[in-house]
Order: C-alpha cells, then sequence, then structure tokens
C-alpha cells in the first residue's frame, strides 16, 4: 500500500459549494492529520502571483502570461505543500486544482491553441502527485449564481464572464469528471445534507 | 521587404560587456526609432517577478516555479513592449533574451529534463515576433570576473555559482550562437573600440 497520504481535490464552478463542503470536511477530518489548502494562492508566493493577477495596477497582462503564472503557482504548490504534506504521510485537500485551471483559462476562455502546451507543463508538474480524488461538485449556472449572491459573496468576476463562457466552464468540468479515472462528478444542486452525505463518502473511500 | 522593425538582443555572460556596448549603440542609434529594453525586467510586472526572483522573502522558490515565473516574463514582454514597438516600425534592442534564460536556467543547472517543454513555450511565446539578430559577446570566464570586479559590480550571483556553472552557461551561448542562422558570434575580449566596431558593423547590417 502506498505510504503517501491522499491527494483529494475539491471542484466545480462558482457557487458550486466547495467552501461549505470543505467546511464540513474539516469538521470530520481535521486539521493535523488532514492538510487543507488551496489553487491558486496555497503558498506564500501563490498568494502574491493571485494578487498579481487579481488586482495588477500593471497594465493588462497578457494571456500567454497568465498562464504562465497559473502554472508558476501550481508548481510552487506542488513542491512547497503538496508533496511534502503526502511524503509526511498527511492527506491533503485542495479547495481547486488544476482541473479548474484547464476549466477557466483553457475551455472557459477557449485558448484551445495553448491546451498541448499546458497539458504538457501540468503533466511535468505533477509527475509522481498524482491525484487521489477529484470531486466535482455540479450545479446549474443559474443556481450556482443564486447562491453566490444570497451569500453576499462579491459577483465581480462571475458578472464579468458572460453566460457562455460559464456554460464553457460547466461542462469542461463534467467532461473531465467523466474522464478523469479519479473523477466523482457530484450533483450539488441537491441539500447540503445529501451532497454533504455523497462528499463523506467519496472522501472517506480512498483514506 | 518586412515593414516590421528589427529586433536585435545583446547576449552574453556576466562582464562580457552587453551594458558598455548598448550604451555605445544608444549614441549612435538614439532612442526614438530605437526602443531599449532587458529581459527579464522588461516590464513593470516583469520587474516585479524579477524582484521575486532576486530578493524572494517567500521562502524557497522551486526550480519549475522559477522556469515558469520567467516564462510569464518573456510573454509579457514580447507583448506589451516587442511586438507593438516592431509594428510601429522601430527597432527593438534587448539587453539579454530568451538566449540567456536557456544558458542559465536550462545548459547552466544542467535541467535538461525540461528543455522540451521550455523549447515549446518559448516558440509559442516568439510565434510571429522571430529575432533578427543575436549579437552574443564571448569572454573567457576569468575575464568576465575581473571585468565586473573592476566596475564595482556586485558579483553575488556570479559569486553563488561555481566555475562550473559559468563554463556551461559560456558554451551555451556559443553553442547557441553556432546554431542559431541569426547569431553572431563576436570576440569580446579584445579592446572595447575593436568589439565596438563589430557590434555597430552587424547592427548596421540588418537595419
Amino acid at each position: 500500500m502506498d505510504k503517501n497520504g491522499a491527494y483529494i481535490v475539491i471542484e466545480g464552478g462558482d457557487g458550486a459549494g466547495k467552501d461549505t463542503h470543505i467546511a464540513f470536511l474539516k469538521e470530520t477530518f481535521p486539521e493535523g492529520d488532514f492538510v487543507y489548502t488551496r489553487e491558486p494562492g496555497g503558498t506564500a508566493l501563490g498568494a502574491e502571483l493571485r494578487e498579481m493577477l487579481l488586482h495588477g495596477s500593471k497594465g493588462d497582462v497578457s494571456l500567454p502570461t497568465e498562464l504562465f503564472l497559473f502554472l508558476a503557482d501550481r508548481a510552487q504548490h506542488v513542491e512547497e505543500v503538496i508533496k511534502p504534506a503526502r511524503a509526511a504521510g498527511k492527506h491533503v485537500i485542495s479547495n481547486r486544482s488544476w482541473i479548474s485551471f484547464l476549466a477557466y483559462q483553457i475551455y472557459g476562455r477557449e485558448q484551445f491553441d495553448w491546451k498541448p502546451l499546458v497539458d504538457s507543463a501540468l503533466e511535468k508538474i505533477f509527475k509522481g502527485c498524482p491525484l487521489t480524488l477529484a470531486i466535482i461538485l455540479d450545479v446549474p449556472l443559474s443556481m450556482g449564481k443564486e447562491r453566490q449572491r444570497s451569500m453576499g459573496k462579491i459577483l465581480d468576476t462571475m458578472e464579468s464572464m458572460s453566460n457562455d463562457s460559464h456554460e464553457r466552464i460547466r461542462q469542461a468540468f463534467l467532461t473531465i469528471g467523466k474522464t478523469l479515472p479519479q473523477a466523482k462528478i457530484i450533483d450539488a444542486s441537491r441539500t447540503k445534507e445529501e451532497v454533504r452525505t455523497d462528499v463523506y463518502a467519496a472522501v472517506r473511500s480512498v483514506l
């Protein structure tokens, strides 16, 4: 049996319930044996890059630049957080992963001519650090928006993207979810308790 | 004839005389029709990334992270500075380029398993923006060190690298110089005036 800890990611579009279900997971699987982290921004350097990308006062960041900054964030996160935690036998639970990166940056923005390079880069970055489980929380676009609004979350990013982009992102999550052997798509349009039960069972099954 | 301006890079190891000969070029080809820039750090975002890499207080930056940050710097530089200047008919003269990136990060640090990915990335970044001329100033390692010392330059980076690394970097410049059709290797161990004459002739020949 692999002595490394598991590498579990919670995925899905905005308003799918990632934060809520990660909070539930923390109640059952407290920090210590479990390391909770996020992408982008799971390291100090990553947080700085995230800040540059979200609130950069440095003029327009070109699309290729953005892709490489996200890759740098991922690379640092794997080396600094995920690999060491797993090697110490801890289980890593991450809010988003490279799956979101592909869904938003490649599919959402239809940058398919960058996909082969990004795929190769991700493959090299995550070499020796495969996913154990990817939970993909799926909700219809309208429900995701409504949830975020009701929680008073800032919808800047979401509102600034077209519904078409959001639908492409959702479909990308579903496509990856159906293709990736470690992925499990969970219908997150149901009640919190129903979803919580499924998320718990999925995590439990890989520990 | 191509209406785009030329894209000329001045290359070589530390102490080869890049700053000196770029200063000479500025006297003959003043800013205006000529755009003088540098890599890394030729954009505001690039300068911030350079700062992170050189003086990062963010803990150790992993090697893959560093490669992606350098690629982000290059990508932003091409889109924000080089392409627009050339499209406006101006000639770009850059202190260092992707050639230094390959020489230092890949050859100097012997990261050959990253070379195919970095090559593909550079190819995509510089698509539609080929070099017109790469001047490679070559000096023996001992002379480069001595020059930097005599000019009172901080030798932190240089001193922190082994002579082996420096020799690998020099050989990488020479290999690229012999392989790349647009490259011209100039023996920079001669007098400033001799070198200046050759640099001027090389630049003149592509304008």
